[in-house]
Order: C-alpha cells, then structure tokens, then sequence
C-alpha cells in the first residue's frame, strides 16, 4: 500500500535513530503491551453511558478513541502485511481521523452518534489488532525495520490520544450538573487549601538567562515527532523567566482587578472572543452562586463572606484551592494576564533553553492526582532531586501545559512528509500556539524537552496554565 | 403543591367522564402495569449506547424518555401524597421537559449527554415510582378522583413518548452508516415489491361528502386532551376525500417530474425550505448511489437501468416499497404534492367528518410492522371489518399521520387549563399544523377520531404521510 | 407573453367588477398619475443616502421601492405592448421581488449593495415607465381590459410599497444613534403627553356581537385581491370585543407587571422569541437610561423619579406618549398581553363582522402624523362622523394593523390563480398571522373591510397594534 | 487629556527621529494639504450612493473612511489645543474605528446604515478639521514637537485609509451584477493579454542569498509604525527567492491541476476554508458562464473552445490578462500553490534581506493602473532603473502584497505603548500573517522597506499575491 510506503520512507530518512528498540525487540513488544493496556486502564472505571459522550466537535467519545488508536495499527502496520484480513471493511471510514490520503472520513461532530460498534465490539477490535501486532513482535527476525518505527509512532500516538481521552472526558462529563467524579482525589483536596494560605507559597521569582545562538530540536537520539526537526541554530536574547507557574490565587487577583472587563489587557481576538463568548473565568469555574446543590459537591467551611469560586475537576467538583497552578485558560487569557501583570510569555525558545539539560521531573499522569498540584505539595515529593536548588525554575515539566508566545511554524527547512503520515503535524502549521512541557495527564515517558504541543488561541479544554517572562 | 392542585381543578371541571374509569379501579391498575411494561419492552432489544443517542435538539435519548415518563408521575401524583421522598433532588430539574410552572429545565440539546443517571439507574427509577403507584392503585378506597385522572393523563402521556421513543430512534440511528436495525421485519420487504408492481394497488379514487354544520371535537366520555374541546359546531363545504394514502410510487412520480425543482408547487416557506436543506425528497430515503456498502443492506436483484431508491427503515435498510404509503414528508412537501397533483389537502373538519361513526383499525404499534404497510397487505388483515367496503374511506388510521391544511388554533371557547398542565397542549397553538389519524407507531388504544397531533411544517421525524382532498 | 396572459385571465375571472374604473379612463389614468406621484412625494425630504438605506433582509432601500414598483408595470403591462423596448436589460433581475415564474432575482439581502442604478436613474426609469403608461392610459380605444385590470392591480401594489416604504424607513433609520427625523410632528407631541394622565382616555368598554352564520370576503364589487375571495359563509359564536385599541400606558402595566419575565403568558414560540431575542418591550422603546445625549431627542420635564420610557418616532426621537395606541408589537406580545388581561384577541371573522356596514374613517397617511395618534385626538377630528356613539366600536381603521389569532390560510374554495400574479398572495398562506384595519400609514383610498394584511408572528416593523376580544 | 498624553510620551521615546520634518515646518503643512486632498480625489468620480456601501463587517463605506480620518486628527491633535469646539458630539462615538481606550464604539457591522451624516456634512466635517490644522501648521513657532509627531502619524494613518477606500470600494462595487466602472483603463487591457502570450513572460527564476546574522526592523531615520521596531539581529539561513510575482496563468495551471480538489497542498485550516466556502479561485474571478450579459463587460475574441476566464477589476469587468501577477488570493491559496510548485513562501526576515539597499519602485496608486501589471509592462517604464539587472528580484515593491510565511508578532523587545494609540498595532498581534512590499493601491511615499502589513490568512479583497522561496 503506497501511503505505507511513503510513511516508511520518511521515517526511514528522519528517524534513524529508533534503531536502538528495534534492537531491542522484547523492550518494544513490552511496551506494546504496556501503552496499549494504559489506554483500557483509563476509563476502567467508566459506565457504558460514558463511553459515548461528544459535547463538541472538538472532543471525542473515549470509544472512538479506542478505536481509532486501533485503527492506526490496522491502517499503517498491519493492511501491509501479508494476509491480512480488516476487523470490519467500514472502520476504515469510522475511525479515520483526518488523514485525507487514506479516505474519506466520518463527519467528526458526529461521532457520538455511533452508538454502534458498541464499546464491547470496540474492545473485540482492540483485541484483534493486539493480537496480530503481538505476533509480529514476538518475531524479531521477521519485523522489518520499518514496521517497528511505525509500531513506535503508533504508540507515540495512543500516549496523545491518553491525554485527550481525559481532557475530553473531563469537557464531556462538565455539561452534566451531577458532576460526576472520575477518580477520587488522592490526596483530601490537596492539603487543605484555606490552612495558612498566604504563608505556603514562594512569592513569584524571575531567573535570569544569558541570549546568544543556541541549537533547537530534536538531536536525534530516539523517537520525536517530525515537528521538532530539524535541529537548527537560533539567536535569542538575555531574558528572565517565572520560577513557577501562576497559582490559582494569583489568577483571581487578575478578575478581582477586572481584568475581564478591562481591553487595554487583551489581543483584539482575545476581547472579542471574551465578548462573545461573554467570559469571566477560567474553564470549569464557577461562583458559588451559580452551583447547584449537587450530591457531588466537596465544600468547606466558609471562613468570610466573599463568595467562593469553585471549578470541576475530575476528582470532582469543589472550591477552587489558591494555590494550585491556575489551568483550562486560553492563550488570550495567559497573554492579557501577563500584561496585567507587567510581564510577558516566554517564547518556546526562551522555553526550551530553560530546560536544557534538565531531568524530567513533574505531576504526570502517573501521579494520578488528574489535576496540577501546589508547589508545596510537588516540592515534597522532589527533595532529593537535582534540581530542586533556590535559582532553580520549577513546574517546568507536568501539571500544565504552559502557553508561549510563539506561533506554531515550521521550523526552518521542515518539510512535510510525503504521504498520510505527512499529515500528522505540518497541515496544522498555522493560526495555533506553540506549548511546552506536558500536563498532569500526560504520560511521562512520552514528553521530551523538544516536545511541541499546539493548540488555538482560545482553545481552554487542555489543561494549560501560564509562565511568565520578561526582558532583561 | 399548588401546581397539583391547579391541575387537579383543570381536570376536574373539565373531565368529569373519567369517572368511569376509576369505578374500575382494578382496570386503571392493570393498564398502569400494562402501559409502563410497554415502555421498557419497546426498548428490549437495544444496546446500552443506544439510549444516549441525541442527534438534534428536537429529539430525545430513549433513556431521557424513560425517565421523564415517570418524572411525570412524581411531579403531578407522588409529589402530593404525604411523606413521599423524591427519588432524586436533581431530577426535577434533569426530567422536566417543558413545564415553567414546574421550574427551570436541563437544556433540551444537552439531554444526550447526561451519561448519569445511568440506563441502569433509571431503570430503578422506574420501579421506584411503579412500585409508590402500583400501592395506590391497590388501595381504591384512598384513591381519589383527582389522582385517578392524574394517573390517567400520566398513561396517555407515557404513550406519547412511545410513539416519540421510536421516532427519536429511528432519526438517531439513521446518522450511523452501520445502519443499525431496530427489529427484523416481520414480513420479508412486505410482500417483494417489484412483483406484479402495477397491478397491486388500487387507482386512487374521491369519495364526496356533503357539507354543512356539524359538531366537532371530544363528546366527553373517557378521556381526550383539552385540545379537542370544547366540542363546537361547524360549518363545511362539499368536499371530496381520497380513498386511500398516497404510495412510495406515486410521491416518486411527483419528484421524477421535477417536483423539487419547481417552485410553482411550492409554499414560499416551502421553497425557501427546499433550497435551504436541498431536499430532493423524503427523509431517510437515499439514491441508490449514496449508498455505503454497509452489511445490514436489504437489496434486491435489480430489473433495470434506473436508478433505485433505498430507505432507512426501523428494520433495516433497503429497497423502497412502491405500495407503501409515501412517509416521513414534511408539510410542505405533502402541499406541494397536492399542488402538482391538482388537488389539496383536507381540513382538520374535513377529515373528522370522514371517520365519524368508523372504528378505529390500522397498522398501529401493536401489529409490530415499525413501518406503514401497503394497502393490499392491510386489507388482508381487514376482510372481515365493517368498514372494507368499495366506497370506504381506507387507511384512516395508523400507517401514517395525515398532514392536514390546518393550522393548530385553539377551538372556539378554548381556555388554557391554569397550573402547570396548563402547558401541556395551549402553548404551542401557532406555526403549527393539524394531523390526524396515529401512524404505525401509535398504540391503537390511545387513538381517538377527535385526536390532534400537532408538528412545524418542516418536521418530517415522524411518520407523516398525505391523503389528498378537493373542492366539489 | 404567456407570463401576462395568465394573469389577464385569472383577473377576467375574477375581477369581472373592475369594469366600472374602465368605463371611466379618465378616472384611471387620474389614479395612475396621483398614485405614482405619491411614491415620489413620499420621499421628497430625503437625503440621496437614504434612499440606499437596508439594515436587514427583510425591508429594502426606498430606492428599490421606486424601481420594483415600475418593474410591476413593466413586466405585467408594458411588455406585451408592441414594439416595447425594456429600459434596461438587467432591470427584470435587479427589481423583480419574488416571483419565480418571472425569472431569477437578486438576492433579497444585498438590494441595499445596489449603488447603481442612482437614485437619479431610477427617477428617470419610473418617468420612463410612466410616459409610456401615461399614452396609454390617454387613448381609452386601445386600452383593453385586460391592460385595466393589471394598472389597477399595478396601482395596488405600489399603494402597499408606499406603506412599506415608511415602515421600512422607520426600521432603517432607527439604527442611527443621531435618529434622524423623517417629518417634523404636526401636533406638538399631540397635545402634551403628561397633562391629565389618566383622565383622558376612556377606559375598555367590551361591546357584545351576536354570533350565527355571516357571509365574509369580498363582494365582487371594485377591486380586491384573491386573497379575500371567495365569498362564503362562515359560522361564529357570540363575543365580545374592545371599544379601542391598547395604550402605550396600559402596554406599560404589562411590562411593570413582569409580563416579559413570565413564561405563563407566553405561547411556546414567543418565550423562546422573547428568550433569543433579549426583548423587553415593543420595537424602538428605550428606557430613559439608553438614550443616548442626541440633538434630536424630544424631551420633556420629568414629573417623577420614575424612569421614563422613550421611542423612535418617524417624526423623531422623544418620551412615550401614554394614551397613543401601543404599536411595534409582534403577535406574540399581543397574545401574551390578552392572556395577562384575562382576554384573547379577535378572529378575523369577528373583526369583519364588528365592522360591517362601517364607514372607512380613521388616521391613515394622509393625516401626515405617521404616527397612531390617541384617542381624544382621533374624535375630535371625527365628532361629525356618524359612527361616533358610546356603543360604537373605535379605531377599527387606521393608526395600528390589529393582530387577529387567525393563521393566514385560503378562504375556502381559494384556487392560486395561474401565471406570475398566482404568487401574489396564496403562496404566502402558512406560517403566517391576519391583520384587519389598516394604520396610520396606510393609504385611506387602499383599505377594505375585508382587506387581509399578514405577517409572521415575530414581525414588529409595521404599525401593528392590539385589540382584545372575549367570549361571552 | 490623558489618552493624548500617553500618545506623546510614547512618540518621544520611540520616534525622536521625526525632528527633521518638524525643522521643515512648511513641509509638514504641504503633505497634510497633499494627502489630505488625495483622499477626497480618489472618490472624485464616485456618485453620493457609492460612498454608503458595506457590503461586509470587515469593509467601510468611502464616507466612513473620509470621516474617520479626520476624526483621528481631531482626537489626538484638536481635542488637545486650547478652547477646541468639536464638530459634532456623537462623532466620536460614530467614527472611532477600535480603540478602547477613548471611548465605546459604533457597531463596526452596521457603518453602512448611516446615511446621516450625509456624504455633504462628512466633507464639511473634513473642512473644518483642516482648517483648524493649517491654522496649526502655518505658525511654526506655537507647533510643539508632539503635535507634529502625531500629525505625521495621523497622515500616515489616512494613507492607510487611502488604500482601504479603494479595496473596501472594489469588494462593495463587486456585487452589483452591472460591474460598475471606478476609472477606465489607462493601458487598454495592458497590451493585448492573447497576442504571443507564452513568449512574453520571463520563467521563474529563483535567486540565492547567502543567510547569517542581519539587523531588521526599522533604523530610526523618519518616521515608521511601532511595528517595525525594536531594530534587532536575527540569523536567517541561506535560500533562493523567485525573481517575480506569480502570474495568473501559472495560476490557472494550478487550478486546472485540480490544485482546489486536493488537500495534500492545503494547511489543515485552508482546506476547511476551501471546503467551507466552496472557493474555486481567487476573489473576483468568474468562469464565463457565470458572467452576466452585462454592458459593462470588456470581452475579448475567444481564440479557441477553453472556456475563459473573467474578472472584475476596478477598471472594469474583463477578461482574464494571463501574464498580470495573479491577485486577491488568501495566504491558504498562496501557501497551496507554493506546495504545489514543490517551493515555500518567503519569511519575513528573507524579504527584508532581498530588499535590502533597494530603491522603491514599482507600480504603485501613483500609477493610477489600478491593478497590478504585467512583468512587461512594468519593465518598460523601468528601463533606467537602478535595479533593472538580470539578477535582480523584480516586482518587490507594488502590484501586489506578498504573503510571507511570518505569522505577526512582536519583535524581540516590543513593547505596546501606553495608552490609546498603543492599540495601533500591537493588539493585532495574532492569528494573522505579514505581507510586505505594498500593491498597485499602497502611497509610494508610504512605504518602506521595514514595513509590516498584515491581514487574517483568508483575507483576500486586499491586493495580494505570491512570491515564492526555496531553502538551498
């Protein structure tokens, strides 16, 4: 099948550095198994019912999640092996995402109308796939080099679509004002949140870095995807960037001030989106006011008569704690905080040479606390690290996507990749925002320092949150 | 609660002929358990993720049906008897579909995406309320009238939303390629269609009937909605009425001769309409070209060069039946057939002139054909009732709603019952049109001769079909 | 042209009556010449600007007006006069307004993109027009009948642009915050709104008609459109109707009651109008608050604290005028405003039959005030009249189109006549509500009493007023 | 006032370098009487109703730019000098364009519904803004250096404005089907487009520059936008640039290649964009069967059966002229032709370096061609020209924008000024590309080569077109 090969051929030119797991075939089927387990453990705890929820054109079911990920190896790996049969001749059309090269595909705000293939046929499916692909690993002489970079990028994809099966479940489960708990909440609201609020958090720092020409991108040692080449040269200037993220507390001082009624703090898009959209807050907050009074509910005492802003999480709905990383903004909203606050956002360059040679630590996916924590709560569990000295910027990786201000472009001499899987990232090449660093849902082993994720400007599902910078 | 007692009053003035009924306890209590059973067999069969399905704001999941059925019952009898305990304080704000005077409503396009309460969940949500009501029904000493004609308002209303619960199915089902059935069809494509196509069907007749003041409307024994009262005297014309409905057959002659591209034929807000939604014909019906190759597909051998036309039906997917009645029109397209035909449609007055003193047989729900039947295949079910005779008025009832040329106004003397069932006809008489007769979905005994159902002359879901009529 | 001739016969069929106007050619082409001027009077004070002026799909430029209203005779009448040369080629699809048979039509929306022709070129088409008429309107040996027919009809139509021309002038200047004054009031804010409040106006009396059998629609005598024919009996009951129109004063009740805030009063459609559309009281109301600091506001001492209401007059800006008939309501507010008085409107039926045997007298165009005057203001221009008793019903003709709760339908026996003019009226037959009586910027000579003016429910931008009715 | 204060402030710390223009006071008075009136010769020839178009919330009638303009310099220059008297008070509620910081704005969709003031009042408005001006610049001595700052800024301003007149004009001229005529063709259909049309169009070539670190942005010798500054060193890599504009026929080969069916060459946003809006071509193009038998149409002898192409042109409605560079295309069209020639776009930085030591010169509004020329034409008038070598980039400067593959942000550095002129430019700062280079419509004395322009990727009533790049 042509648009197989071309994939091949482009990895093979790109990514010749996934050599070392195909050496090690054992290690790539144990991860096989491993990522493709993950995505079943996820919503292990679901009912039928909401397997099935779409609010919005945006969002998914989690079951075409679960069978679109299955897709990919069907469609990329295992349509050109010999012999195979497809699990059912219409999935080509239902699970296609948005590879034009392969086909058509079925209209994507429509996808929680599928009430057929049911979740348990979803799961036969996955099956299925699992079984042929655990066949070709189990052979390493006959698994080409090819197939397994395809295996690695397909695995590369289901860790996405992990992350996005939670933050779309978390957007779908929203709309239903029983405000259903995804996974209960590890830790009991996160160490109290109104037990000596001012005194638990470092006051905002800025940290000091030199400009000059560094490399940017991928060096090429394991998988990356093709957005993070080619590594290149890039001339920066001196800069300062925020020791951590802006917490919740800092955030509301920004509406207490007004900043949502004030233009002189917004992109012209980013008013008229507030406008129109008639915004007031973060994503998934509330005023106490407007909350029902749902079984679901965790509420504290009130300690004074302001009214309480609480936000759904996915541990549940409760009062917004103070200093947990603000999250679910829009690029407008971090860009006009930062200028309220006299700052700015840091480019994904700025970004980038912050964390060189930085070890990747942070609240993953893995920490199953599904929500950014407090900086206090995270430092606790990273004494013994490296990095954890006074100059050091912390929050780098995990708990938020942090917002940057530069625009999601080619990097000088991308090209995209003949084929479908050209697909993949260079068409969205425009009108997104670069972000940097993985969130509290994003699998750990999948984020690289290189990493580039992207999104609309008004985009609020994710779970994004705001670094700030400035110029020396 | 006042909103009860308002209702109570309503009922009481103007129903006094269900008095019968609760004379009959034991028979109020059987048809309770009878019609709440219907609800659940109706939906037997279905999967889990099919009762979530909400493809438009217009239609509803099958699981909100069940739910709101029963809200029915809590709201108007349970709610005011002593020491009842709502099953769920969020469920009057989850279930209530229009009733202001009730309080405010869960927005009625989000219905689909209420993944809890589970299918499982309001299923004992249903027993909850069966089982409060099966112990009143059982006492008849403690029953009082006013909850006797609540109940019976309630098992009307149930039957309502059976009729809605397979409508609403068969709309969200169609957008699924798989084209999933509802229930096999109990006569294999209704007798072959392309057999002896020509001879079967009888050549449309007109059959007069003298004018003059008559009285229409409910006469006030057993039950009707406040809709068809008060019965009031009017005056008609001469008028000639078609024997029988309209076929798949003749409707495709109209659109064969250009019928959609012609405006003459058309209201303005028809043509408007058309050119809107470029409709080139029925809802569900497809050119044989637009077909997917999809497995539940009924097809024939095809015995020429023309283009076949497929539809979507509750059992399956296939050819279109020429003999069967022409359904899922809308207003407009049943006015502009009649246009092109050079005929009209009946008024509301008109038609029940017609089935005065006649019983009330057709394919309802009951026959289990989830589809209108041919005529021929009616009559053999027929030959033995009295209305089959040459100069019968057939196919008056059941098989299709028959879209009449009246809007829906209140009769001469209608007042709008005060309290909150005051809502459940009066509110909705403007832009909308008169039909008559139940349809191959309504249950046969909730049909009366006085019957009005009521739709926008665009809506095309139900099982709409055209009777034509002329001037003398 | 065949387009023509169809027409011709439908009219030979119908308007046989309109012999008598061709009898007297001289009286005709008096019409013609005082119609057609009374286009040009009208917008004798405008600005060139004005002339261009459409703020929504559907009211059109003044402009358009004048052209559309020559085309009618262009097309209809001139064209099938020999050696007739068109004035311009593009004019058929530039000017024709909706009728299909006719040929294509410039999109309705963008008439106000439309710079060229210039106003000044128009004025030359319509001179054009009317020097060809003009001869043939001199020479009563050539002029056939059928030529007859169809200026009368012409004139008709251009009599009811000339309506349209002012309401929708009314609508297009209202979106200038400098409100611009399209005639100075002749009657200073007819005789000072503040003086003697409530000591002016009458309060509703309701007036008794018995019910039976009457004959309605046209006679058959002059001129009338198909609409209004055929004549047939009809049979109604026993009611009572209102003495006079509603207030502004008692409109205001309404809304202080809360009238806009509850559900109960409203039909299903109108609460959502009111809900979508944020309304809070009739087209170009403004609570004192909004004004803005215009040179063109007619302000009065405030005798209150209270705020004051204001509105956009054609003859300016300025406080509401208490005993002025309530205009710029939809039916939906006039409904919802019977319902809250415990009243209902009028059938069209009552409405004619409450005005037969009535002379045509009220506030029409030619008063000039192009606003409903009050009351007090009306008799005293009417004290010689002879319908002027206590018992006499008041306002039926002029100031205010009165909503009836009839849905435009066919009168019974109505066919669509044939050809181009078949789309005059019948097509517009659904969705639709009848006004009775004219208003104050209808011109006299134009009405009938069985005259059926229409509109959608929502439609405000005409001077449509509320009478009620009751049963008895 | 302390809007215009903050204006000035920041106009002395960025631009100290417009001193010499202040020295040369009578300079400064002879371009404001220049530009000044060049705005009102550009609508010389319009009729009164042309100047109220708006055809789209994105254009301005002329009328609205005419006074806009003024308003400007009665905002931050009049309204700041001792005992000014406005012209009207509702004026700078009607004529603000954007800026937040002096006060809300009228409804920018609704511009063209103001027909008063009239197009006569507007021009008096001018007079008396310009009189108060000269009186100002004719007294050297009492000029303060802020005032001549923001006059140089408020001249540049209309030159904008200048440029928008006649776009906004050509898309509100372009939907009237009789294609009105703005000025005739100087060159008669620019030297015939059918004769010899392959050999008279150089090939494309691509010329190399060398990359490495380069200072960009403004230098601060005269006046430039904040935009262009802070000056800065970026490091570009080596590349090829293409030595013109793309023509239409190379366009042309494009579509006939199916370049508008295939999404392989579309970002993922254009596709949507194509699909959306069924785009076929660039803006004002038609197939000749589209075309209307207008009077206007400047037709050609069809040489052979391919159906032709149309377009509109301020000039007129015409043929097609092959070799002109193609215009009106969205920076998606653009992108997509450059992956269908297998080249880029060039980035911003690139363009600057081409640039760089060259003479402005090109077909420019001075030209009074209205439309961009062909290569031909334009080389003719250029003979002597400096930069008229075999290895010079040709057409930098005028016929159309180029569209580069920048994104607008800031530069390194960039900070919004303070107060209501900072949302000039900066607040525009997402969501769009930079064009550089200015168009057929752009002031000569206007540009410069550190100009960034700038516009939403699918605007296309701009004159735009394509210049393509290569990496080496």
């Amino acid at each position: 099948m042509s648009t197989a090969e071309d994939l091949l051929q482009t990895l093979r030119q790109q990514k010749n550095s996934s050599q070392t797991l195909n050496d090690k075939p054992n290690e790539l089927l144990s991860n096989f198994q491993r990522i493709r387990q993950q995505s079943l453990k996820l919503c292990h705890e679901l009912e039928i019912e909401d397997f099935e929820l779409q609010a919005d054109a945006f969002v998914s079911p989690i079951k075409w999640h679960l069978a679109h990920t299955s897709w990919f190896f069907e469609t990329f790996v295992l349509k050109s092996t010999p012999d195979y049969q497809v699990f059912h001749p219409q999935f080509e059309y239902l699970f296609n995402s948005y590879y034009n090269a392969v086909g058509k595909q079925f209209p994507r705000d429509k996808r929680g109308l599928m009430s057929r293939p049911t979740v348990q046929e979803v799961k036969a499916y996955r099956q299925y796939i699992d079984q042929r692909l655990n066949k070709l690993l189990f052979d390493p002489d006959t698994l080409t080099q090819e197939q397994s970079d395809l295996i690695i990028l397909g695995l590369n994809h289901e860790q996405q679509h992990q992350e996005l099966m939670l933050t779309d479940l978390k957007y779908n489960l929203s709309f239903n004002p029983l405000y259903p708990i995804y996974a209960k909440a590890k830790f009991p609201l996160e160490q109290a949140p109104d037990n000596n609020q001012n005194s638990a958090i470092e006051p905002l720092r800025f940290i000091e870095f030199g400009g000059g020409i560094y490399n940017f991108g991928h060096k090429g040692v394991g998988f990356s995807f093709d957005n993070e080449t080619p590594r290149h040269p890039f001339l920066i200037q001196d800069f300062r960037i925020a020791h951590r993220l802006i917490t919740n507390q800092e955030y509301c001082d920004f509406i207490d001030a007004g900043g949502y009624q004030d233009p002189q703090y917004w992109l012209a898009d980013g008013w008229a989106w507030v406008q129109q959209n008639k915004v007031t807050g973060p994503l998934y907050w509330q005023l106490e006011s407007e909350a029902n009074d749902s079984v679901n509910v965790q509420s504290e005492t009130k300690n004074n008569n302001k009214p309480q802003r609480y936000e759904f999480r996915l541990t549940g709905y409760g009062q917004l704690h103070p200093q947990q990383p603000v999250t679910h903004v829009s690029f407008y909203e971090a860009d006009a905080y930062a200028r309220w606050a006299g700052k700015r956002l840091p480019s994904e360059y700025e970004w980038e040479v912050v964390c060189k040679k930085r070890e990747i630590v942070g609240t993953f996916v893995d920490a199953q606390s599904f929500h950014p924590l407090q900086l206090a709560t995270h430092q606790a569990s990273e004494e013994n690290e490296p990095n954890n000295s006074k100059n050091e910027v912390k929050q780098l990786f995990g708990d938020c996507w942090q917002w940057t201000q530069s625009s999601y472009a080619p990097y000088p001499g991308f090209k995209t990749p003949a084929g479908a899987v050209g697909e993949y990232n260079g068409k969205f090449m425009c009108n997104q925002m670069v972000l940097r660093g993985g969130s509290c849902v994003t699998p750990k082993d999948h984020l690289r320092t290189t990493y580039r994720n992207f999104f609309y400007p008004q985009d609020r599902w994710q779970f994004t949150g705001i670094r700030l910078a400035e110029d020396v």
